[in-house]
């Protein structure tokens, strides 16, 4: 084992987290050490996984991904994390349409984890209802292992909710970090958070609120931007605040691109809906209401056309800082003249990008991973330090 | 290993059960040794697993999973109980509108099977075929593997049939013995498997016909109830009787839930459509008769509305010894005011039980753990006092 | 670990095959070490596999397989070969309508392949597409590697697209080996690889295509035949041509199946469509021409059905060497009367052959498995050779 690896070690060491039987919802429940301790271990799951060790944590057991909402991505990272912790993944399909409760939620929970060491969920659809669900199955586990169900209590990891995406802000950071060369390079960085056109609609809101929520913890100067009314949910512009507040940084909300792009460090231009369009999508999609749905959808569209200088361009670039901010997205971008007419970003941004949003991408199953072992792991210092073997012969 | 483990061990290993290298179709097909080798491999590794030892078997191999009918329960029980031993679950997915035959399902046994060490089949939608399907793949592994075509022979486990459902009643069996302290406590009990309303129809026969094929065998007085007309297969019905004349219990056959609850110890009050509905139903299918079959389900669905009275709830569990029976059921229950309007249990009932059943749920991976060590491994009892590896870190 | 397998480890270490870092995609496109190699160590694989030795060469990792067409046959083969090395299968799921390309393609490639091994790839729809998607994902990968995106790069492993079904015809060649008793022994002998009729249309050109490109290559008098217009891609004729002549074998195409058989040692007698026809359907299905593709349907199958003589009965095969060629086939056969009124083979014949052709794919999980392993593992004779650990307790 390097050098390195084992101060990464050392540090995750010293810091008094305590992840182990926790689940992780949103980031900011969880405290500074706890961020630190999930960012430490990811990395340190990924230079032990390039230094060819195997991080099998785990002999068996297994883990259980419930997406309900498409996913190619994190359903890879999801599966990559498990792999590489020695858990099998085993897939929970319910209908997406379908919002369980209740005894159903409760018993299918305990149904499913005789066995199992994380179960991590997708539930982004459906705006105040993904995070509620979560909590619900958490409660159910809670009950099955109080009550002697459940030898072990499995780790819930949120893949993406209505309120938080925390995989994805991780791994952004995570980014960040090795990008900066240091978190304490993060402080005085300016990041312009902001709405871009896209011609699809209905996309969640989670990105944007979990980047305002987390990247304001680390003395950034964040900057929210959108069209007037694509309000993010109220309370998570107040998490942001309170954060930038109490980190030394700030947190601005703006009306134009430009502004959120002027002498920015980094950019994250990325469409979403309106707060206040997501919930009546939900009240409609709970009522099963399609004229309706389709109605909102046509509304949407039209007004999402009014913005379409809203995109990420090279005229748009050079008001950042020095003209060469980072460019990030969660991926897939909306590319204007690649996968749509116009969208979140030129074709000739993204390309110069590219490589770097691929990067970013990157971490999250590392950061996934960290977030199974913490809360899984007694003793994962020691535990990490004390890994040996190869993960193949070379 | 704790004392208490090695000493089933031993226990196991006095057995001369000889189901090395043979399937689990119907438990009344297995003698005494074997249902009992089955209990003790069941606790042995379930004992093993909350020890926290590795009860990887396998360093590889594949586990097939082919449900010809939705699960959710049996299939998060089967992939538990494959990782468990080592094995890898590949699901395999065929239209569950074919019943395919002949030349079909012998090349697919076939070419599923090459490294593959157990399929657990779940086929319970067509009486007189699920058996014969499963005895079909059976066969033709059997040819295969005498002509050299498979260098192993997977062994089949039954997840549920037309006629019997074994790894739901041996888990329900495995709860009554932990329960009552030991199955020798089991004799002279008295337990009510009795039909209960659901709004739904069509469910399948295989639970009761499984618990009173099994509980008959270990000196419980076994009463079967149900509305007139709503009959299991006569031939199970034959298994109980001898069964029960055998182990020197009882079997009665009523009419009322009342009369099978008064001064029960065990209720399993559960839906299920009659005997001759389903052969109906099985000839309305596959003549594709979809009319037919919208037919035929009002008529059962008018029919059922008839016994809405046959509920348990507080007032029926009155009747029962000291009006504290134990509740059982495979789940999911159909919870009056909970998961539909009337169903089979009140929800009062249900949710004093609630964690019960759950735990009776649980003892099912288990099962089909030992189900399939039992089959593939020589000397399993050597192999299982041998384990001395953790799961995971410490 | 038998003698006779470490002489085939011994010959494989002799082989200077230069797979390390490869994919594969066409068999002509491997040079005769290669190839022999390929052989060699599926062999190996096979043989320590039977003497129970655990071939986990991983300790984690993934193998994607994306089968852009229905599969049962090489879905559980590659799902068997990646457990058989350690991987764990992650299915990527596209809609198969879909052709994707560019941006897309290149980052679902690299997003997939973070802690990836293998991609398998199944894509034989589409004429002129199937191969070059397999490339542009290769590609995509190359790029990942190079800009430090991927840590490791997954090889692919072909399962069949438009131009070669490479998995198949070396499952196919290594059967013959054993059945003639080495690869020395194939020189001369007569390989008859004919059309046949079968009540369906649109199936894949890649089987002949690559039963002419690779038995071409071993000394053997391979003969191509098919009713006028049933004809493959040109080029992989001159493959064939080029093939034969170098290896000091045959290649004859003609137009009866009569022709063909006589004094055949082996036949392989197999429906598929006419290149034209393949063409023509590629181009409505991108236009999505539903109309068109029904008429087309309808005008190959009434051309077909003027073929229903090209059936491999008992009469055609009494033309062949002493009545008693090989029949071979990469299944499902269509059997006529078994699975179609009248179809490719006759039931008599298919029966008499009927384990040949299973043994035939027993081959494939353990080709597939060389493939990735050659071009995964650096020192595969040396790795291969010291592995000691037994599959399963015996």
């Amino acid at each position: 084992m390097k050098n390195e690896v084992m101060k990464l070690i050392s540090k995750l060491n010293e810091l008094d987290h305590k992840m182990y039987g926790t689940d992780f919802f949103l980031t900011w429940e969880k405290n500074d050490a706890q961020i630190n301790a999930t960012l430490l271990t990811a990395k340190i799951l990924k230079s032990l996984y390039e230094e060819n060790y195997s991080c099998k944590l785990f002999k068996s057991g297994l883990a259980i991904s419930n997406f309900r909402d498409n996913s190619t991505r994190t359903r890879f990272s999801f599966a990559s994390a498990s792999n590489l912790l020695g858990l099998a993944v085993q897939e929970l399909n319910e209908s997406t349409s379908q919002i369980a409760h209740g005894e159903t939620v409760r018993e299918t929970a305990n149904m499913i984890s005789f066995l199992s060491e994380v179960i991590g969920i997708r539930d982004d659809m459906y705006l105040g209802e993904g995070n509620k669900y979560m909590h619900e199955v958490a409660d159910a586990l809670d009950d099955g292992y109080k009550n002697g169900v459940l030898h072990q209590r499995p780790t819930i990891v949120n893949l993406q909710c209505d309120i938080d995406h925390p995989t994805q802000s991780m791994a952004d950071l995570a980014h960040l970090i090795d990008y900066y060369g240091g978190v304490e390079n993060l402080k005085g960085k300016k990041i312009a958070m902001t709405w871009a056109y896209s011609p699809s609609y209905g996309k969640p809101l989670s990105v944007p609120q979990g980047i305002i929520g987390l990247m304001t913890r680390f003395g950034m100067d964040v900057t929210l931007a959108h069209p007037e009314g694509y309000n993010l949910i109220p309370d998570t512009l107040k998490v942001a605040e309170k954060n930038a507040k109490k980190s030394g940084g700030s947190f601005k909300h703006v009306n134009t691109m430009e502004e959120a792009f002027k002498n920015a460090d980094i950019v994250y231009p990325k469409s979403w809906a309106p707060f206040s369009v997501m919930q009546e999508r939900t009240t409609l999609l709970k009522k099963k209401d399609l004229d309706g749905l389709k109605n909102l959808e046509k509304r949407c569209l039209e007004n999402n056309a009014k913005y379409k200088n809203w995109e990420c361009n090279e005229k748009m670039m050079k008001l950042t800082k020095g003209g060469k901010a980072l460019y990030m997205h969660c991926l897939p971008a909306d590319i204007s003249g690649v996968s749509c007419k116009e969208g979140e970003v030129s074709a000739k941004v993204f390309e110069k990008y590219r490589i770097e949003t691929y990067k970013e991408a990157g971490y999250k199953p590392f950061v996934i991973a960290a977030m199974i072992a913490l809360a899984k792991v007694k003793d994962i210092s020691r535990v990490l330090g004390s890994l040996r073997k190869k993960r193949f012969a070379e």
